[in-house]
């Protein structure tokens, strides 16, 4: 199940909305359930370099439903991920992409933000996943 | 020059009415004037393969500052330009894509448009297009 | 044999000149006889798109020892090397790139030339390549 | 805004005077403010595989506004950044690349140096910045 356009949008909208909040240059990308680019916003003066991100960091959140901090902490020397960051043609795996699950515990897509901190980059794409469902998946299995 | 992120939501703002407006299921992608993603929105129901299409129509027409359907005419078998597509990682050489320029004759960036006919992806294009600027390039040399 | 720094550098403000007196806005590349980068320049307001297709016409050239826009002829439908352009990840097939060979017959390197029509683009390269040798090489085989 | 022609060519004979000077063979190459090559020189006997690495760190420098060596403290195991050279198609982060402001404070371009020990990439860099602006950026938000 998808994130509807709508959707997409006012989740684009949060999130730049907050970023401006907290004086950030942020790109915004929102994925659907199947981690293909649905919307993306890049804010006046945001690191050029922040586009891909932002799109990596939504991809990664949704190729493994988590966010993509908690897959750094797996993914260090010695963790057992070790290296998985070149899977998928790259993935971002530090903060700034959350997944987005709806009112019935589905996946319909991710959020990923990128131009600031870590830190920031995470309350970013929050701020954008919470006006249109919750980041938590249920336990596994999750559907999409 | 870059088009201002104002500029780039009222252009995909624009698109996406057209596209509805001829029953179409969009995928609309605005870059700068260097060819990078400023904005970027997918239709519900859109074709995925869509995605990449808009993007690089977009670029395409950022690239050389022409419609893409214009450097489709040079690109067939026999053309100056025949083979052109496998440069820059891949370009899109049927109509779709616009170049953007504003009151000033200046190259602000581009928007390409795929989903439907390329005869309806030129309209939608210059729908988005209309609202900011101007698609026709002053004479060679023109800036960026 | 390679062409040498000074050699490349003369090659470029040559074909930059060349492009000035005929009003275009040009990329110029320079490659070794290892088909890798040797010297680059884009003028101001040259297309962005012709940065990655002057490298590719220098290193088609260079591949084959021959002028790009004879690779052209045999790569079109029909032709003994139909749909070569996909080969060595992006050939550029039609005129503006030059094989650059030495007095003793040796090939050192390759000249391509981006940004105006192929006929101006095949003059700027060949501006370029004669002020530190001929486009024509000796008999096959020929040497590197 | 971008890096002009004329500029370019400055910081890049700059620079191989610096490498001259030192001992090295460096590739050398300048990006715009659009993250596209602009100038490239590689000095006779410099390492081919310095190439790619000169032109990735200019674009790298570019892409986020800062040294590369200033991204790769935060990409180390454990740091805020951690894998983020995957990103961008590849992103270097050990010293040799450096943004180029102008004297408006407006980033205009970069500028990346390979071929020698890292210490030295930096210094070569750096010569070649000094001759047309300087690379400490003003407090973000930072401008084009």
């Amino acid at each position: 199940m998808h994130v509807s356009y709508v959707e997409a949008q006012r989740a684009v909208a949060a999130a730049l909305k907050k970023s401006e909040e907290i004086g950030a240059r942020s790109c915004i990308a929102v994925v659907d359930s199947g981690a293909t680019l649905k919307a993306f916003a890049r804010m006046d003066d945001a690191w050029v370099g922040s586009i891909d991100i932002a799109i990596r960091k939504a991809k990664t959140a949704c190729f493994f439903g988590m966010p993509t901090g908690e897959i750094g902490k797996m993914s260090q020397p010695g963790g057992s991920l070790y290296g998985i960051e070149v899977s998928n043609e790259g993935l971002i795996t530090f903060p700034g992409g959350l997944p987005i699950v709806n009112a019935d515990g589905v996946l319909i897509g991710a959020i990923g933000a990128s131009g600031s901190t870590v830190e920031n980059d995470h309350k970013v794409a929050m701020a954008g996943c919470e006006v249109i469902g919750v980041s938590d998946l249920p336990e596994h299995p999750w559907r999409t």
